[in-house]
């Protein structure tokens, strides 16, 4: 497969977008670096002319993008998401900069979509919104003052796949990825079985979840070990209800 | 000498702007970057309210910014310049990509001025103002839409530079990871809850412990994780006998 092509597998999701000359401006990033698919998660804007305007060229790219309710429409059929965030978090999900996840990102991406996620220019994006994504981008910044800009930070992380694709071999991804909605079924029925065990308190959950989560998201989940991971619920079920 | 100082020697020469809005973003993108050299060459724009709006926390940046006549003005002193440019010249400068660039960039950066310059918006850089630069620089681009936005390319320039200096290396939280002997006997453990569970036949275990240690192998475990599998395997074994 031409590695080009992979570049049609990344979805750009923008999360509560507060200023239509951002989109635009973002649009117009990714279409310099190949990119084509933009989703809009509840904008706070509409596209207009400025938007347009700042679209210049990419006023394509705009108009073909597709309008979400919640992180999780975006996400759907996703096997790969990454959320771009400068902030420092208490329970940290495997972060990267653009150029060391890059490579892993791509090589996904030939077989399926994978997302970049960029929060709102003001709020950036939720904890819960950032466990959603299987690793954080961090673009190296300026200590003192990390505040890029919402389509610059396109810009940057579309910039360091676009690298990858002249002149680049990717390595092929050996293996199915399991997609964000069954992983998110799975994370759901885990915490079922958790509470059946009484080992997780729904009253006083802790951060049990968000660190099994943020382990989950380190290894990457293939397809086939989601099956045996939702056969051991089964089995874990089914071995409670059925006393020896 | 600290490489972060060489980007203090960094220059920013905007030619002949035509957007303060653009002189703006440029700010803001240098100032993520730990840039602060401003340079502007017959700009075409004021420093307006928009330029300040749009330079957000690098006001400072944009306000120090000095006003040169000619480009030759603001290369004064400098003892490197590469032209940022997307178009391809029957004049043959050296030409790279900014990722190309960066290391000589910054280190001749470390002992005195090295000037990056962009053109304007419509008509980009003079054959005439590209020859007074050493290099040429290209950033990779879709060949059907290479229209970078004018801070646009001002911030994957200067992301280069700044990749230098952070030598990509993010500092990552420092968990305790668990020990080899501690992870073989947890495998034990899963080993005979799962056959407990009736998951796992001992009999005909094809490929499951393989497989769940390849998973495991590739998140790594944390010490505070293996406690909680740990926890995990307890409570489904404690569940196991006491029916309810």
């Amino acid at each position: 497969m031409n590695p080009a092509h992979a570049l049609d597998n990344i979805r750009i999701v923008l999360v509560e977008t507060s200023h239509s000359g951002n989109v635009g401006s973002a649009a117009r990033a990714m279409k310099t670096m190949g990119l084509a698919r933009l989703y809009l998660v509840s904008p706070r804007c509409q596209i207009d002319d400025q938007a347009r305007a700042l679209a210049s060229g990419a006023v394509d790219v705009l108009e073909a993008a597709r309008h979400c309710e919640t992180l999780e429409e975006a996400l759907y059929g996703v096997v790969h998401s990454a959320a771009c965030t400068s902030r420092r978090r208490d329970l940290p999900h495997p972060a990267y900069t653009p150029r060391q996840a890059a490579p892993e990102l791509m090589s996904m991406a030939r077989d399926a979509p994978v997302a970049l996620v960029f929060g709102s220019e003001t709020f950036g994006l939720s904890n819960e919104q950032l466990m959603q994504c299987r690793w954080l981008l961090n673009i190296p910044a300026n200590p003192e003052y990390m505040s890029l800009n919402l389509a610059a930070a396109v810009q940057v992380c579309a910039y360091e796949l676009r690298s990858l694709v002249d002149g680049n071999v990717l390595p092929l991804p050996s293996f199915e990825a399991a997609r964000h909605e069954e992983i998110e079924a799975f994370y759901r029925a885990l915490e079922t079985t958790l509470v059946d065990l009484d080992f997780l308190d729904p009253l006083a959950p802790k951060r049990l979840m968000p660190r099994l989560r943020r382990f989950f998201a380190r290894a990457g989940l293939e397809r086939e070990e989601l099956a045996i991971w939702r056969g051991v619920l089964a089995a874990i079920e089914k071995a409670k209800n059925r006393p020896d």
